[in-house]
């Protein structure tokens, strides 16, 4: 309907996800109206990331160093070791500033659907990494879906006999959560680990 | 919480119209995944069309070239033009893939709260384009709210006296649109506007 560098930019645009063809040409079009404020710099910031941004080979988290700036801190506690599924984890547990340790990102759970096996999920260099490191507590920050679980048991069973200590998050109710709206599993679990107040 | 590379491409990506931080966190790791296939695709694409794109000097809409596909096409109808707010609306016209006249693109509607003048929605050029091009007739397809239809009341105030003819689109029931979820005024201009079938 117009040019082909504007199908094409709409095309792309619209394999983001959250942006359907309807907001892409949406996005396009404000990109178009702020050339030299947004579109310009959009387009540096992506080509910058794309050349500088590399996995940790350490953790799995994604930086511009490798190891990853948490991994390279001295700082961070390295007998605390927290597991999540996906980068968007890790960085959630960061914006709390109160998790000291360091991390593992498995990349995903375990399916036998997808064919996602233990090898799939960097849990092989988990086991390795927790004993060469010396590490006391593994806490297990997965997703609480059952393939989320699942992959949590199979890590803590991989990690049974080697005195480390595998724990889990704390179910509950969400700091400013009505109960009303809370689903009924989450309502039992906050129930059965209710505490004196 | 990343490099400040990746902070960088969040925040640009979070100035998309449809995207927060949230979602942006979501694309800018959906992208980094997907290096070689979206990242360094939409960067280029960006920095194509950034580089390319330009106002049709004619009617408004943006192309590769000025003046634009339709305006340069010699098959569009010269004497029918429509008026239309954004380029998005030329597009949605477009795409009904029935309408062969030309376009008008004002770039906004009048508004005194926001300052914006007739001649900042490029109507003078329309009237003297209208005369100059010989049109028989103009379309005000400027949205069905407020604005648009003050917008519309005054372009066709503007072309009074001079023979052109001035229409606007119908009202009635969207096509699969249940009455139910209609607006009462909606629903009035459609029986009011009701048809022998």
């Amino acid at each position: 309907m117009a040019g082909a560098d504007i199908d094409r930019l709409i095309q792309r645009l619209a394999k983001l996800p959250g942006l359907g063809p309807r907001s892409a040409r949406r996005a396009a079009l404000h990109l178009i109206r702020r050339k030299e404020s947004l579109m310009e710099p959009l387009a540096r910031a992506l080509a910058e990331a794309a050349a500088t941004i590399r996995l940790c080979s350490v953790c799995g988290n994604i930086d511009t160093r490798d190891p990853c700036a948490i991994c390279a801190d001295p700082r961070r506690d390295a007998a605390t070791l927290c597991v999540v599924e996906q980068v968007a984890d890790l960085w959630a547990l960061e914006r709390t500033l109160q998790f000291k340790g360091r991390y593992h990102v498995l990349g995903g759970t375990l399916s036998a659907l997808d064919g996602v096996g233990p090898d799939d999920l960097r849990i092989p260099e988990l086991v390795a990494r927790a004993k060469r490191e010396g590490v006391s507590e593994v806490i297990l920050a997965t997703n609480a879906t059952v393939e989320g679980q699942t992959t949590a048991h199979y890590i803590a069973e991989s990690l049974a006999g080697t005195g480390i200590a595998v724990t889990g998050l704390a179910h509950g109710v969400p700091v400013g959560g009505e109960l009303d709206y809370l689903d009924d599993g989450t309502l039992l679990a906050a129930l059965k680990a209710r505490r004196t107040v």
